[in-house]
């Protein structure tokens, strides 16, 4: 593995699975796997759980790590080729991604979509520009359309607690105040595609996700009908994607209430957090003994941590 | 010892005293005590003298450390429950809480009180709604009314400094153009009403503390009279508790100067910092040989190692 | 050594030169050197390479780091004596300086010319107060008028690179769209007349450094005639000493081009980054093989380092 960014990077999810799992059994197995190795953590936008779980991760191997909020502590970053730099932008991704290469062995890099530019979000200007540049392995912290460390520790979450052999699992949008990315959606389609589960995928009309990560998925615009013997609900909400970056009105009725995971089987609740209580979720549901949040958290740490140590292995 | 937020969670004062003395003398004794383990740092507010004296406490025992500004680094934190949370709050606390915990053994906390809502700080409503949900032990790095890790400090440096049995200790209000929380002073009086010490407060009229705090504290309000034959004269401003939250005109006569020293035994000045100087104390006074500012800060590297070490020892 | 602060704290520039190349040979050699020592990294302005390099060479020697963006995480500081601060600034730099002495065994500090207070900024005016009241050894992350650490790497990347004995060496003024300090220029000027080089100064007129830096360098007011025959080229924009703070207007012909380093005898280019693309430079040079600006980055790790190392083993 020479990067991390998407599912497409792993040769075997069965083995970083269990990679994963063991870890967190002895999460201190390889302390002395990362000696005098440095992971670089550079954050274009905000984090709580990817910040501390992947540190934490870099540390249970023995890592030294520097975190850095690039536009806050460093320098407005260009992205284009060929800019005449005499405005804004102080320093162009290429030098950037280069020298910082220099001081790390493993770079981890979170940026956002725009929600405005379709089609440079959906070709990961920035991760991919950066990848471009970097001369060490980079680790997708969140991209524009992708989270796999999420998808990772969600696809753990449900290794741990299904209860069938071919679990099913809805991935149902709920509703948001403000136009959010499609990164955890379209990254938990791609992991739940390569997993033994029975996908279904709920979502108002108009809210479809891009077709190259649904093509052969089921998409329903009913979420009842969608939730019907569920074994795992994941509740998130996205923007459109057809009406690039908008934002619905009046559904509010898609949100998770206890009534709705009734016409599940028992399932269980999950959610990548942060969450707006009582809008995406209800209380009752997210603080229900279904309610796997804390685990998929939790699971952040060890999904890091794998992905952490294949890098380092497959280096040497 | 679950949690370090007030006097009152510590069952043997002088046990803990010695082992900070003891932790000043060999500051890396323990160091093998914390491997493998973190300490989180969240930061709601400013902090220098906290945020590094933990930090260096924490390596001292061999401790890793993740420093969060949570505000500018993370997601705006709701408190309320059962809140709709369709407009500013991006995170529950209860999730917030609850997640850091599953990364970090021990987490600090530094929330600064509204000084609008009196109850609401009184019941430090931010710090136990975080221990609430929070599934580790919690360090208070000062909330809405206490700052236990400088008083702890203070009693350290007044300990190491005292030459008689029962020093008289003042605690006086002092001039600052802007409403300052109560907690150092609320925190010291607790700390001091536990001690071996004679203490008295000096405030102006109006400039009561919590009676919760003072009571059958001698509270003058003649600073002359106070400062007579003191040992250690503590200066600190807080605003007022009674009109909650406002700050006194024309008290500039409160100020510590020489003169007013020349009332005491030879008296010490004690500060927490930052000071504002000629405005709290006078260049004079801090700048002398009886100042023990940087003692006081010296030790609060002691103070905060003394009670993460007793923590994890308690935790085993 | 006891301070880091400029090329004159230095006894034995030779000595430092061969302890980097050694170090960046084998980095970890003295891992175990720096044990139980902390670092702390004072950021009062914006930095990328400076701040890790400077941490992943501290962690090259096994010491712990801490870093702070001190006006965004800590306070307000007040540099004048005897001010009445009743306004704006809540800690005076002298007990900022001492406090975080006690919590660090050396300390980094960055800070950049104010462009508007000539004298204050080549008195070093806030470093040197820091200093003044630090109780620990203190090294500069870049400072008003010094850029020491990026001028070491500079030397350690031409001695490393060069291919005759008496290299020429151009320092040339580049166009800029904002006001920057001349501290580069300044510190590059210092190290070079120290090395076994040929120093040439390009600028245009009315933006000559200052004279107690270039007194005796030959400075040409014809950038063409300068370049001619040059081994090396640094580019680097200053605004103006004499018309103090000051920027050019239409001096865009300064920028370095392919067609200008074909003047060069075959000349490698130089530059402390982040640089402003195709205004300070094109594409085509910095892309180049004769690029050096990644080297000179990488070189920042061990300048840093053998600076550290200095430092510690002086202390002994």
């Amino acid at each position: 593995m020479k990067k991390f960014t998407s599912i497409k990077d792993i040769t075997d999810i069965n083995e970083l699975l269990t990679l994963a799992k063991n870890l967190k059994k002895k999460p201190f197995e390889f302390k002395s796997f990362g000696a005098n190795k440095t992971l670089g953590l550079l954050f274009f936008n905000p984090s709580l759980r990817t910040r501390l779980s992947t540190q934490k991760a870099a540390m249970n191997l023995g890592m030294q790590v520097m975190v850095m909020n690039i536009n806050a502590d460093g320098w407005q970053m260009e992205l284009e080729d060929g800019t005449v730099m005499n405005t804004g932008s102080q320093e162009h991704i290429k030098e950037a991604a280069a020298v910082i290469s220099q001081y790390c062995d493993i770079i981890g890099i979170r940026t956002f979509a725009s929600l405005r530019d379709k089609v440079g979000d959906y070709e990961e200007e920035v991760l991919n520009k950066f990848i471009k540049y970097a001369l060490v392995p980079v680790i997708s912290l969140e991209s524009a359309i992708l989270h796999p460390l999420q998808s990772f520790a969600d696809l753990i979450t449900i290794d741990a607690v299904k209860t069938k052999i071919k679990p099913k699992v809805v991935l149902t949008w709920a509703p948001h105040p403000k136009a959010l990315p499609q990164a955890v959606a379209n990254s938990f389609v791609e992991w739940m595609r390569n997993s033994n589960v029975d996908l279904v995928i709920a979502n108002p009309e108009g809210f479809d996700l891009a077709p190259q990560f649904t093509a052969g998925v089921k998409v329903l615009h009913n979420q009842d009908e969608a939730l019907m013997d569920a074994d795992f609900v994941y509740a998130k909400n996205w923007s459109s994607y057809t009406d690039y970056g908008k934002i619905g009105m009046a559904l509010e009725h898609w949100m998770i209430t206890g009534e709705k995971m009734e016409l599940t089987d028992n399932g269980k609740f999950m959610h990548c957090l942060p969450v707006r209580r009582n809008v995406v979720v209800s209380d009752g549901v997210i603080d229900s003994e279904n309610s796997l949040v804390l685990q998929q958290a939790n699971n952040r740490t060890y999904a890091a941590q794998a992905v952490l140590l294949k890098l380092l292995q497959d280096e040497k």
